[in-house]
C-alpha cells in the first residue's frame, strides 16, 4: 500500500538528516519528499509518500512520532487527498520540432518560462499521474535537464471539516 | 550570498540521509531542500538552496562532489535561473470573506482546487516571491494547513547553451 505522511517539523537545523535517517536505517522506502516552510517560520512541512505493507505503514508513523522535532503526523490515503507536483523541462529544440513540443504543452497544459535559441524551458503543475503522462508526451525530444519536487498533498476538504 | 545546488544524485535509498547528514554535521545552512525523480529513473535530483559566505558555499559544493552517490553538481545564483515553488493552502472562509479570498486568487493567480462547506484548497505555482506575497495577503484569513515545495530551479536557457 502507498500512503502520504504529511508532518509537521520544526525548523531547526538538522531535523531533515533525522528524519531520512529513521527511514535510511530502517529500510522505509521514500517514493518521494517535499520539504517547505508553512505560514509559520519556526514549522516546516514534510510531505512523504512512502510504500509498503500496512505493518510498515504503521512502524512508520509510530517512529515519527517518537522523534523530539516532530510536531504532528497526518497520514492519509491518495484518494483523501488533493496531490501536486511541480516539474521544469529543459528541451531543446530546433525549427522541425518546436511546433511538435507547443502542441504537446497545450494539450498537457504545461507552460513555456524560458527560451533561448537552441533550448527551451517548460513548467507543469499537475497530479503526478499527469506529470508522469507530460514526461512520456515528450519522450521522443532530447530533454537537456529535469527538476521535479516531490508530491504535495494535502487532505481533501470534505474529509478534514467537522 | 544566497547559492541554488542542482544535485543529479543515485536513486537510492539512503542517500538523502547522506547529503542533509553532511550538511547537519558541517552547521551548513539549508534554505530549501527539493526532492524528485527525473526523467531517468535511476537519477533523483535535489534542488538545494543554501546562504553563506562565499568560503562555506565553495566547501558545500566540495563536500557534495566527494559523496560516492553524487553524480553532478550544479551551482548557479538566483539571477541566473528560472525558480518555481507550489504550495497548496487550505483555508476557513464563510459567506462574508469568501469573495475577498476568490478576488485575491485572481490577482495572485491563484486556482481554487478542492472545497467544502466550511474550507477550500487553493493552489499556486509561482516564483517564491511571489509565493510569499501570496501568504501576505491571506494573513487576515484563517489557514488551516500549508504545503509547499522548496524551491525548484534550473539554469536559464541562455546561461546554458553553447
Amino acid at each position: 500500500m502507498k500512503r502520504i505522511f504529511s508532518v509537521l517539523v520544526e525548523n531547526r537545523s538538522g531535523v531533515l538528516s533525522k528524519v531520512s535517517g529513521l527511514f535510511a536505517r530502517r529500510s522505509f522506502n521514500i517514493e518521494s519528499l517535499a520539504v517547505g516552510e508553512t505560514n509559520d517560520p519556526e514549522v516546516s512541512c514534510m510531505t512523504i509518500v512512502s510504500s509498503g505493507s500496512k505493518q510498515t505503514m504503521e512502524q512508520i508513523e509510530k517512529q515519527l512520532n517518537k522523534k523530539l522535532d516532530v510536531i504532528k503526523i497526518k497520514s492519509f490515503e491518495n484518494w483523501q487527498s488533493v496531490t501536486r507536483e511541480l516539474i521544469l523541462i529543459k528541451l531543446r529544440y530546433n525549427k522541425s520540432n518546436r511546433e511538435e513540443i507547443l502542441s504537446i504543452c497545450t494539450l498537457a497544459n504545461a507552460e513555456v518560462v524560458d527560451a533561448g535559441k537552441r533550448t527551451m524551458m517548460i513548467q507543469m503543475c499537475d497530479t503526478p499521474e499527469k506529470v508522469q503522462m507530460l514526461l512520456d508526451l515528450l519522450a521522443g525530444i532530447s530533454i537537456v535537464e529535469v527538476a521535479r519536487t516531490g508530491t504535495l498533498a494535502l487532505q481533501r476538504c470534505v474529509d478534514t471539516e467537522k
